[in-house]
C-alpha cells in the first residue's frame, strides 16, 4: 500500500520538513519503515529508518536534509523483506552523482519484462523493487538514450504496465506521475507562497495548508522548475501514453484512506457513510446497538445508524499502540493478536441484539473471535454487516491481499461464512449498490469482488510492490 | 501519570512477556519509556527503554527477563528529565545482590521529608523519583532495621504521604499495596492456572484472562510467595496505616483511565454515558450533529448524542501516530500541533449547528483552535460542552496539570472562556453532577475542581512523580 | 595476567584521566578489554570498554568519570568469558549506593571456598571473577560485621589464598594491598603535588612523575585518605595475616613486564641482560648473528650478544599491530597466525650461522615455525638459546599457562625438543643459574619450573582470574 | 602516507580475506581508518571502518565481501577530516551499478585542474579525495567517452601528474598502475595457484606466499582478467604516457618502510644498514652506547653499531600502542605526548657517553624532548646522528611533511640546532651519502633535502591526498 509525498519550497530550503510532515498525516498507509531524499539543486541526500517516520527522522537529520526540494515514502511490509534495502526513496547514482531519486507507490505486473530489457542494456539493479525500476528507467533513457526526462516518463508510461504513483527528483527538478489507469491516488496543490505539494492522500494537503487541491490526472506529468510548474497531459506531447481505461481502486474509499481525505473525486467518509446507509436498507428487523469494528467501520456503521435510527455505540475498543505481538504460550495463541488490539465493554452488551460492521473480510479469522468475543460478553444477537461486497481476488495493483486460496469467499458460500464466524446473520454489501456510492462508477476497478482485471494477472512477473 | 502492572505465574518463567501484555494495554498512561524486572526467585533482571513497551522490549530481552515474577512500568514525561534514569522499576542492589525491584504510580508530597531521614541514617538514592523512595525506605526497614517486608510496607503507609500504587519484588514474593487514600487505581487478579496478576487498569486484566478481578483496598497488602497469594488489610497487624478517608481520583474516570475499563467500582465508559446525559439536559436547543473531540470524549460526546436525540458524527479526525512536533517555520507555527493531531471532514461541518463535546479544558488553546478550525470549514455555530467541571486548582497526586496561574478557569468566568474560545456557547458540568455520576461519590477527589486538597498542598516537598 | 591502577589527586577532579595513562603504560598486560571507576567522595562512576583503554574510554567518558580518587584495570583473556561482565573495575552497591569499587590482578586458588562461606551469609556475587570476591569479602565485614577496612582487607589476607594485588575504593578513600606471598607486583609513588599513584609496573609510574616509588609490601595496606596516606605493615594491627614466605613471580622478569618497569627490587632488562650473559657462558661456538624473537627476548639477546661478541640484529620483523587473525582457507592455516606476526629479512639470513633467542617455550608451536622460517630464507645453523628454564608445571598465581598435558617440556627431553623444533642446537638457562640472575633468589616461585608450588594446587577451587 | 591491497583470486570467492592480510601487513602506512571493496564479477561490495583494519572488518563482513577480486586502503590522516567519507577504496556508481571501485596511494599537484575540466563535462565529485578523481577519471573516459579501460588509464596517465600508485576494479577487471615518476612503491607477484597480488609494500606479499615478486614499473598497467595477465608498458599502446624521469621517494627506504620490505629494487632495512655504517664514518670518538629511537632508527643504528664497534642497545622504550593522547591539565602537557611513547631505562644511561641515532629530524620538537629526557636520567654526553639529510622542503608527493616554515632545518643551522636540541654533537647524514646508500641513486627524488621537485610545486591545486 504505502504512501509517498513531495514538497517544492519557493523560499526555504528545508522542503524536507514538510515532507516529513505529510508522511506522518499519511503513516497509516505504512508505518514500517520510511524515507526522505532532500535535493539541494546539486546534490540529493537521503535518510531512511525502520519504524515511525517521526521517530526515525530526528531534528539533526533535518538538517542534513537541505534543499528546496524532497521527496518522501512511508512503506507497508507486502513482498519483500522488511529492511531498509527495501526503503524509498531509491537514489539512482551516476558519474553526474546522486541527482536522481524516486519514490512511488502501486504494483507493476511487468517487472520482469521491462528490468530484463533494461539489464540487456546494461542497467543495474540493486533491488526488485518497484520504485528502483521507475527510476533507472527514466534515468537509463535520459542519460544514455539522450531523451528529455518528461519525455523518458512518457515513454515508461507506454511501457510499464501497472500502478504506479510516484514522484521523482533530478537535480532541482520535480516530476510528479501516475500511471494512465490511475489505479493509485494521488493530489497536488499549491500553497499561498507558491509551494508545490503533492502526497498520495488529500489529508496531508490540509496540513500543508494548500488551496487548488486537485488529483494528478492518469498519464498527466507534472513538472516543477525553480520558475515555475507545468502540466504535461496524457494528450501532449510526441511519446503519447496509451490508456485503456481509467481504474480507481474501490478499496481505497472502503478502507485504506483515511476519512478526511478525498480521492478520485469523493469524500472518503462520504462514501462509508453512503455505504453505511444501503447496508441498512438490506435490513428490516430491529436491534439495540450498531458497534462498528473500530476505526475503518466507524463511517459506515455511523451511516448505517443514521440510517436506521439505531443507537451507533462504540463496544469495541482498538488499543491504538501497534507493534509486534508477543504470544504468551501459556494461551490460546490464536485469540492473542485480536485480543490485544480490541477488547470490549463489560455489561455493554448484555442480552444485546448488536448489527456489528466491519469494512471487509478477507480471510474471516479475525472477525470470526470479534464475535466470539462480542457473544462472550452477553450481546444476545450479533447481525453482522460488511461495507464490501465479498473479496474473492487477489489484487495485484498495490493491495495487500492474500492468496486467492485464502480468501474465505472462495472456500465458502455466504450461509456457510455466517455459519463459520458463529454470526446470527450475515450481510455484504452488493457490487451493484457499492457502484452506487460514488459518483462515476464506471471508472473504478471492482477487481478483486469480480475478477474483472483491467490488467492481466502475471503475478510471477511482479517485482516488489511499493 | 503512568501505569503499573505486575505478573506472577505458577508454573512458567515467563512472566515478563505477560507484564509486556499488560504494560501494552496501558500504554496511553504513558508513551515516553518503559521498563521490565523480573525474578527468578534468586536475582533480578532489568531492561528499559525509551518509547513503546513492544518496541523497546525485544524478544531477545525477554529471554533474558526470564522467571516466575515480573513488574513493569510506563512513563509519562511529568516532572523530571526524560532520560533512562527516571523510567521504572527500580532495583535496589545490596550484598545481597539484585533481589529488590518496585514500580509505582503516584505522586509523594513529602518526598523531601522521607528521602532526609533516609539519607542521614545513610541511604544513597541514584535519583529523585518517587519510586526509588518507596523501594529504599522498604529495604532500609527490611536490611538494616530487621523488619519483616510487609511491616516495613506498613510503617511506609504511615510515614508516606500522597498517591502510590505500588508493586514491589523481593526475591521470589511479590507485594502488591496502595496508599491509605487510594488516589490512584489498581487492580489485581487471578488466571484459571492461579497466576497473580496486578494493574493499575482491569483493562490489562482482560488480556490475561483474569477472574476474580477486583481492587487493591487502599491501605492493603497483597503478599504472593511461592506457594500462596495472602491479604492483609489496613486493619490488620501491629503497624496500622492510619487513614483519613477514601480519595479516588474522579479525573481517571472522565479523561484519563481507558473507556472498557473499571475504576473505583464504576464501568469508564458508563460514567462517561452519563457524563453525557447529564450535560445533554443542560441543554434545550436543537443542533444538526454532536461531534467529540476524540478520543477522549467519544462516549460522553455518545452519551450526549443518544440522550438528546442528537446524530453523533466524528468530523475531527485524529491522527493516532504520536510522535515529536516538526515545526515548519514558514508557517503559524502555534497552530501545527493541533493540526498535526486533528483534521476536520471537509463539507462535514458546511452550515451546521454543532454540539462540540470535550472532557476538560485546562489552558484552553487546543479547543479554541478547535472551534476555529470547525468554524473555518463552515459550521454555522459551534456548542462547547465540557465534561467536568473548570479545572481551578493544580494535582498534587499524579496527573500532570499546570501551575494554578496558567489554568483558564483561574483566569476568566465562564463567558470570558466561551468569548477567547470563539464558541457560540460554553458549558461544564457542575461539580454536584459530576457527583451524581458515580456510586458513592464521597469517596473520590475534587481538588483539582474545588480545591479541597485531602492533604496539605506541599508542591516543594515532591520529588519526581512517577 | 591484566593490569591495575590507581591514582588519588590532592587538588583536581580528574583523577580518571591519570588512571587511564597509567594503564596506557600497561596496555602489553592485557589488551582485551579495560575499565575505569572514579569517585566523587559520594558516588562512584564506572565506565568498562573492550580493546585498548584509550579507545575505549572517550573524553566525554572522562568528564563523567569526574573525581579525586580513580582505579583502574586492563584485562588479559585468561579464564571466563570475553565480555564486560568479566571486565573490572567491580562496583559494589548497597543501600548506601555504589560507594565500593575494586580492581585486582592475580588468581585466588581457595575461590570456592571462601565465595561459598559468603553465599551462606546472603552476599550475592554477579560472576566468578575474582576481584568480585576480594570486594564483597571487605564489604560484608565492613558493612554487616561492622569490622574498619583496613581491618576487613586483613582478615581477607587471612582468608583468601592466592596471589592478588588490588585497589579498593570506600567513598573518599583509597586502600592498596597485596597478597602475603607478593606473587604479583605493585608499586606506590607520590607527586611532587602529593598526589598518590599506584600500578602494576612502575613504567607507569614514571608518566606520572612519581618521586618515592616502592613496592607495596606483601600483606601491607596503604590507606589514602583526604588528608593523609598511612601504611600498615603485615605486623601492624590485631588482624594479623599469616605469611608463609614471598614468592615473587619470576617470569614477570623474564617475559611479561616491560624492560623499563622495575619489580621486586630488580630491574627488568637488567634481570634480562644477565640472563643473556649466563646463556651466553655455555656457549663456545663461533656464530655469525644473534637474532631475538621480537620484542619479548631483545634484551636477552643483546646480553648475549654483547658477552659474546657476536652481532646482534633484528632479523625478524614484528608486526605490532595485533588483531584477530583471519585464517585463508587455501593455505596451511597453522603457519598463517605465525606469518602474520613475524617476517624474516631477506638475504638476511643466508648462510648464516645464527643464534635465535627466545625468552621461553610454552607448547613449542611457535618458536618450531620460526625456526622453519629462519632456515627457509638460508640460515645455514640455528643455535635456539631459551631464557629460562624448561616450563613444566602450570601456574595457579596469575600467569595464563595451558595445561601441565601440553606442556612440550613435559612431554618430552631437551634433544627431543631441539629435534622437533628442528633447531641444530638447543640450550635452556637453568634454574640456578636463573636464581644468579636476581639478587634475593630465594623470594622468587619457580614453580612452573619446578613444581614447588608455595600453596596447595587447586584448579578446581578457582574463580575466574583476574 | 596510506597504503594500498589488491588480490585476485583464481579459484576462491574470498579475495577480501588476503586483502584484509595484505593490508594488516601494511597497519603502519596507516592506522586512522581502512577499508576494503569486493568485486562478484557482477557488483562490488564495500566496507570501511576507523582504526586498524583487523579491529574493523568482523567475520561478518568478510562473509558479505564476497568476490574473487578485491582491493584495500589503509589511510594515514594528513590532509582532509578524519572521517569514513575520506576513507577509501572509493565505488563509482552508474546506471551499470557498483561496478567500479579504486583505491590509491600518493598525491596529486594538479587536482583542481583535472577535477575542474571533469565538472564542466557533467562529472561529480562527492569528495575532494585523490582517489576519487582518479577513479572518475577511467570511469568517464571509458562510460562517456567510449574509451577502453586501460586507455583511459593511459590517458590518465599523460593528464594527472603527481604521485599515485593504484589499483581499480571494474566488474571481473582489476588495474593496477602507477604514475610514470614511480613516486611511491607498488609490488606486484603470483602465487603457485596463480592468484595475484598488489600491495604498497613487498612485506604483504610475503604474507601471500608470492613467488615472481617486482615492483609495478612506472607508467604500467597490469591487467587482471578472468583469464590471464597481461602488462602494458609505458611504451605500449596508443596513448603514450609522458614520462619525464623516475623519481623513487627516498624518504620510503629511510623512514617509512617496513624493515622487511624491498622497495626500488632495495632491502629496506639493508639500506637502513649502511646509513648506519656511512654515519659511523663520521665520528672518531669513543661512546659507551648506541641507542636508536624505535622501532624507526633501529636498522640505522645497529648499521651504526656494528661499523663503529660499539655496543647497541635499546635504552628507549616506546610503547606500541598508540591512540589519542589524553593530557592531564595539572602537567606540563607538552611533554606528555611523547613520554606516553618513549620510556627510558633507569640506571642504564648514567654517566654514559650516548650516541642517539634517529632517521630525521623535522620540527625537532620530539627529539629534543627525547635528549633531555636521556640526560635527565644521567647520560654524561648525548652525540645525536641523523640517518637523512636536514628536511628543508616539503613534499608534494605523499609524505606528510609540514609547511616549509615549520622545518627547523630551514630556522636554524645545524649547530643552533644542536643546541635547541640539547645534544652535545649533532650530524646528519650529507645528500651525496646518502645516494651512496642506494644502487640507482638518480632515480630517486630528494626534493625534501635539495628543493628540487620533479614537478612544478603547486599546494593548493592539491585535493586531498591519499
Amino acid at each position: 500500500m504505502c504512501g509517498i509525498a513531495a514538497y517544492y519550497s519557493r523560499n526555504e530550503e528545508n522542503a524536507a520538513a514538510s515532507v516529513v510532515t505529510e508522511l506522518y498525516a499519511q503513516q497509516h498507509r505504512g508505518q514500517e519503515s520510511g524515507g526522505i531524499a532532500a535535493s539541494n539543486g546539486r546534490e540529493i541526500t537521503v535518510r531512511k529508518a525502520m519504524g515511525y517516520i517521526k521517530e526515525g527522522i530526528s531534528g539533526e537529520d533535518l538538517k542534513r536534509l537541505s534543499g528546496r526540494l524532497a521527496i518522501g515514502h512511508v512503506r507497508y511490509p507486502t513482498r519483500g523483506t522488511s529492511d531498509l534495502a527495501m526503503t524509498q526513496p531509491y537514489v539512482i547514482e551516476t558519474l553526474s552523482g546522486p541527482i536522481y531519486a524516486i519514490a512511488s507507490n502501486g504494483d507493476i505486473v511487468n517487472y520482469e519484462e521491462v528490468a530484463g530489457e533494461l539489464r540487456v542494456k546494461g542497467v543495474h539493479f540493486s533491488s526488485k523493487n518497484d520504485g528502483e525500476l521507475l527510476g533507472r528507467f527514466i534515468v537509463y533513457y535520459h542519460e544514455r538514450e539522450g531523451m528529455e526526462i518528461a519525455d523518458a516518463i512518457r515513454l515508461l508510461m507506454r511501457r510499464i504496465k501497472g500502478a504506479y504513483s510516484a514522484v521523482f527528483i533530478a537535480r532541482d527538478h520535480l516530476y510528479i506521475f501516475r500511471d494512465g489507469w490511475g489505479f493509485r491516488p494521488l493530489t497536488i496543490g499549491q500553497t499561498a507562497d507558491g509551494d508545490v505539494a503533492a502526497a498520495s492522500e488529500s489529508c496531508a494537503m490540509d496540513l500543508m495548508r494548500c488551496e487548488n487541491m486537485r488529483e494528478v490526472e492518469p498519464g498527466e506529468v507534472v513538472v516543477v522548475t525553480p520558475s515555475k510548474t507545468y502540466f504535461l497531459s496524457a494528450e501532449d506531447g510526441l511519446i503519447k501514453p496509451v490508456f485503456p481505461i481509467r481504474r480507481h481502486c474501490v478499496f481505497e474509499l472502503i478502507y485504506f484512506a483515511r476519512p478526511d481525505s478525498s480521492q478520485f473525486g469523493e469524500y472518503v467518509y462520504d462514501v462509508r457513510h453512503k455505504i453505511g446507509a444501503r447496508l441498512a436498507a438490506y435490513d428490516e428487523f430491529d436491534a439495540d446497538v450498531v458497534v462498528p469494528v473500530p476505526d475503518s467501520a466507524n463511517f459506515i456503521a455511523m451511516g448505517y445508524a443514521s440510517a436506521k435510527g439505531i443507537p451507533f455505540n462504540m463496544g469495541l475498543i482498538r488499543n491504538h499502540y501497534v507493534g509486534r505481538t508477543f504470544i504468551r504460550p501459556d494461551q490460546n495463541s490464536r485469540d492473542e493478536g485480536v485480543r490485544q488490539k480490541f477488547n470490549p465493554l463489560k455489561d455493554f452488551f448484555n442480552n444485546k441484539r448488536v448489527v456489528l460492521v466491519d469494512d471487509s473480510i478477507v480471510r474471516g479469522t479475525t472477525i470470526r473471535k470479534l464475535v466470539r468475543m462480542v457473544k462472550a460478553v452477553g450481546a444476545r444477537e450479533v447481525y453482522l454487516r460488511i461495507g464490501s461486497p465479498p473479496v474473492t481476488h487477489s489484487c495485484y495493483y498495490g493491495i495487500d491481499t492474500p492468496d486467492k486460496e485464502t480468501l474465505i469467499a472462495n472456500l465458502m458460500n455466504v450461509d456457510e461464512i455466517c455459519a463459520y464466524i458463529g454470526a446470527d446473520s450475515l450481510k455484504y454489501l452488493t457490487i451493484d449498490d457499492l457502484a452506487k456510492c460514488v459518483k462515476q462508477s464506471d471508472r473504478f476497478c471492482y477487481a478483486c469482488f469480480n475478477g474483472n482485471y483491467p490488467l492481466p494477472r502475471t503475478a510471477e512477473q511482479r517485482g516488489s510492490a511499493c
